[in-house]
């Protein structure tokens, strides 16, 4: 019931709060003998981390994650690994401007709600930074996919405000094309763009939102299960557990709706000497059916809303329901999206490893 | 690890083919004292059966729901509640014509990719027909949800292909208004244009998609997990769980993509004699705020593809991959969205009112 | 949270009460193409059936077991497998004499405690009926234990009373031993001596406890998980969610409490012609060892109290507590030991099958 | 399905291992408001840790508890509260003389059946240092307990090797009576006696077995589910789950098997003006019926085996098979039972406030 834990053959629990002393997370069910260390975690906190540029918050925060168990002589030894990630840079201030302050678009209002009180020096448990944990997670799943099913999963940035990429097929996008300019765009034209828009709005004091996409190729037809746990829903899950995000579609999305069955229809095709396997024509469908993977990319897009937090004054409300302003301090980041990309590719490759592990307890492997 | 369960706290598990003799569902966890009966049940079956109208397919199945056990003296014990509903109208054919093929959009390439086999007579237990106990365990959930809370979930139809319904406030909308017509739309002017549209697909052989918006008022502030299991989550998880789901959106959704946040954020109102709490002025974040409803109505749309099954032949390939054409006989529906709508319902309901109890456990009842 | 499912790869759920319509099992997670019929739930639930021999109840039920999803064409799908059980001997009688009281020994004043009220013309879902459908449910985990991994589970009555079996080798003990007779004792001298024991104890209108011992050959090595799910802890859990057990004993159990470590460690013996594997000498451990199964076999005793319902009047009080008497009418067991057996071992086996997929998923086949 | 989890509204994650740098718990569910700190989970720990006294290894190990999250201005907030405590004793030493060497009585052997290999240097993952952060977790859901229900778990040795202890009414025993002498048993004469016992083995080279007794009193009548989640079934499960354990008995126990259904039941007995509640005469029952608490205390009795390591020779095989002998160095525990204590404590704690919640989720406060 309490709800810090994702997955069930491949788990991860978390705890932590932004302005605490550390995040822990530990990953359980991690089959025995993978080669790991903190060298495998570091690329994605590092594509995470504040300060990474500047397009994103200025806030310097090193995440070095240490692992404290479940990998022995540099391998996995099948129990829960724990993860740990100092919170360094918790300076001490007077919290007495935002103490009694509902800050808008944050969960300061709902966890009063909830729990009654809360921690008011900031997003406490709410806090984006409890992504830093789930980010390592994900890199051992990642890992997990790769060298056993040659699964990979990369995301990128499709859209920031009215600046879309041009991406003729999603499946072709690789890691070093989205690492290629810092706002994790593959079409380079494009990520010029975005970041002069995210330049403007910063120095306008405002937030803006975008889209990101998400890519997994490589996963085998056959993983998800058909009523509940479809690979759809958990996938849905997975990303709407992320902060910010307001929606989520795969393949063809939300354009289904005006669609035609006849033109919606991703056609099957016989296999050729290229494609051995039965795949589609199209892939409107975005790599699952009936929740299950058919063996086509698995693809799908996030909405992520504009930062809630801003410099500029904002009315809001007291804990006593008083009118006042609010001016967010910190270094905030102007768009969520380039620090978003690798959070959501750590819930999609926690997604599939757990799938992939329930697939093969069930269905055994073929 | 299987998938065929929902819910922590009130959960529901469900069995049952389209080509077998039954469907059951065992709802557990439902607290102890609920007025109920199998009359409870019949009027959301009644909205989701085929046959209802012209606009659905015109199979006629009676979906007539027995509750087994939980219920005693017309109240709910607290334990196990068992609903069967028999299908009733199986009528043996001959499959060969279908047996050998993949549907395209259905799950039967995925289904003997994951398990081997399948039954082919039908989508087995990938069929929409299994959403029938989901409805009947999703009006348990409603009725708790009103007589505990005095939540309320509707749905409704708010796009079929290029006619969108004018719909100013969405937390209005009552059943009456969505049961006016038999599109399930509460603008009937949209209503009467998207009936001749599906009208018009039927007779051209072809299906056509949809956007469904459902709404829940009456949800108090505080229900929802702070990390993954976010009551946007489980709300996602929920609806993606659905046959024919392509995405799923919350307040604002994907147009905050465009957004900026200045513009974004919902501004909180101070408290007056005509509304005591503390509400936003605005609702575009839908409800929910780090993953926990604020107490304002929680606003969500489905996107939901054309139908795949199409009376006119496409071309598809055979099990052993040879090309092929297929029709898909049977009585189907041209449009999905009228009948979704209460499946959608059904889901949100279930995952609200296992949001109910998970927070109650933990915070008590204020 | 509620709690009537079990297991988390290999899961049953169940509903049902005794005075009810029906008893239901939702078995999810079996493998697919599984050969299953109701010919192959039958046996066992004979074997758990009232009305089946002297020494047991007289009621009579014939506990047919319909399979209502999951199997085509004589195989699992690997989708639920739902399993009904029509109650079909409810004669309505007057239960005026034992509505407004509690029966000592029954869960009748714990569960108004629980739930406020109860179904008073019986147990309801605290009746050991509900093992009806536990037993199909193992049924189907025997045959995946046998068919897979060559796994048997077997159980039988160790002690009647003062009677006790003499069992020189718990892992030779077969079926047809056990089936031998009707108090299900391997022992045939002893099997008398508690034939006797038991009509003494009827015709004294008394009932009568005793012990079962569990026996599972063939499980391999390395079922089991190291911390909170040791193979030990899930199969306690499961032994003890059956009515009227009191105490679960492994290996050399209780006695080791007067044991010495040097006595009492069994010592591992080098692999020989006859014996390839690693084994121990002794099996003090009773085939588990950190709670992972060691290739031994898996031995394990259940104390199973005396039958709580008696034809005599006991003391007692009303439900608003003033001093009654109570006669339990009816035809109740004077000792549940040879019914007990089946049910143990079906939850055995599920336990079994549960870890046998867990095991896999996460290190697959060696 | 991995197996570091345990709980389901009040649920405790642990990783670690005893030649790893530390041990972590998250502990998820816990109610916001309750005053904590580390103040209060050092007295369990220090029950637990070796080196207090002469009956128990004379390892030193600090096992001081940090709370890296989850409490506030010195109250927990409702969001998971994870415990870390570092292993500060680990040194370096060679290994070669148990590294291929299976260890008689421990998890070698099955760890590497399991995970086809397994850190040689100890336990591992296996190792009963892992119950320091479970006692840690049981701290916080004893006072959880106590405030709010005034529920009260006390253990103490009832048994070592022949010296059983006199304890005429389990119910009335309290922690001074346990903590008056170093070996936990409320008896101050077999106390002596089993110090004796103790010491003498340990000169003896050898190890002892013993039974604790655990007593939970002031639990209200109501909690536990009625058909898997017994909460006998969840106690078992928990009790089974800490190393050594082979037997686990409530009330009347074992004894049952001999005892006829006259003597057995426990007679309810009409409310006074001392006792207003409806309650049992005799406990034989052991404060549960039908799996859900009676209001009378729960007694249990679990038999924990002989320290496997020990000091002297014992024959034993290599990981390849070969004949050898081994001798375990270290500093062992003679007995366990002195420091099992407070870990049967902690999971018989952690159990009562998970059910405690699911109780409350599902029937409300009374």
């Amino acid at each position: 019931m309490p709800g810090s834990s994702f997955g069930q053959a491949f788990r991860v629990s978390t705890a932590g709060e932004s302005h605490g002393p550390a995040y822990v997370a530990i990953v359980d069910g991690v089959p025995p003998g993978l080669e790991l260390s903190e060298a495998d975690l570091q690329p994605d906190l590092d594509r995470r981390r504040p300060g990474q540029s500047s397009v994103t918050s200025q806030r310097q925060e090193a995440d070095t994650a240490e692992i404290l168990s479940g990998v022995f002589e540099g391998r996995t030894t099948g129990t829960s690994i724990a993860v740990l990630i100092w919170n360094k840079d918790q300076r001490s201030r007077d919290y007495s401007d935002i103490r009694d302050k509902y800050r808008p678009g944050h969960a300061d209002q709902t966890f009063d709600a909830k729990y009654g009180f809360r921690d008011y020096r900031g997003g406490g448990r709410s806090s984006a930074r409890e992504t830093s944990v789930r980010v390592a997670a994900g890199a051992i799943a990642k890992k997990l996919l790769l060298e056993r099913w040659g699964a990979v999963v990369v995301g990128y940035v499709r859209r920031i405000g009215d600046v879309e990429a041009q991406i003729d097929d999603p499946a072709s996008v690789v890691l070093d094309d989205v690492e290629a300019n810092i706002v994790r765009c593959p079409d380079p034209s494009a990520a010029e763009r975005m970041i002069q828009l995210i330049e403007r709005v910063r120095k306008e004091q405002d937030s803006i939102g975008g889209i990101a996409e998400l890519v997994a190729t490589g996963v085998p037809a056959g993983w998800g299960e058909p009523v509940f746990d479809k690979l759809k829903a958990d996938l849905g899950k997975a990303l709407f557990s992320l902060p910010a995000v307001l929606g989520v579609e795969y393949g063809a999305g939300f354009s289904v709706a005006t669609a035609r069955g006849s033109e919606n229809n991703d056609v099957f095709v016989a296999p050729s000497a290229e494609e051995p396997r039965i795949v589609t024509a199209t892939n409107r469908h975005g790599g699952m059916l009936g929740g299950i993977s058919s063996g086509m990319p698995i693809v799908l897009r996030c909405a992520v809303k504009p930062t809630s937090s801003l410099p500029r004054p904002q009315p809001t409300v007291t804990t006593s329901g008083e009118k006042t302003t609010i001016v967010t301090r910190g270094r905030h980041d102007p768009c969520l999206l380039p620090r978003f990309v690798p959070m959501a590719e750590a819930m999609v490759a926690l997604t599939l490893a757990d799938h992939a592990l329930r697939h093969e307890a069930q269905c055994g492997v073929r």
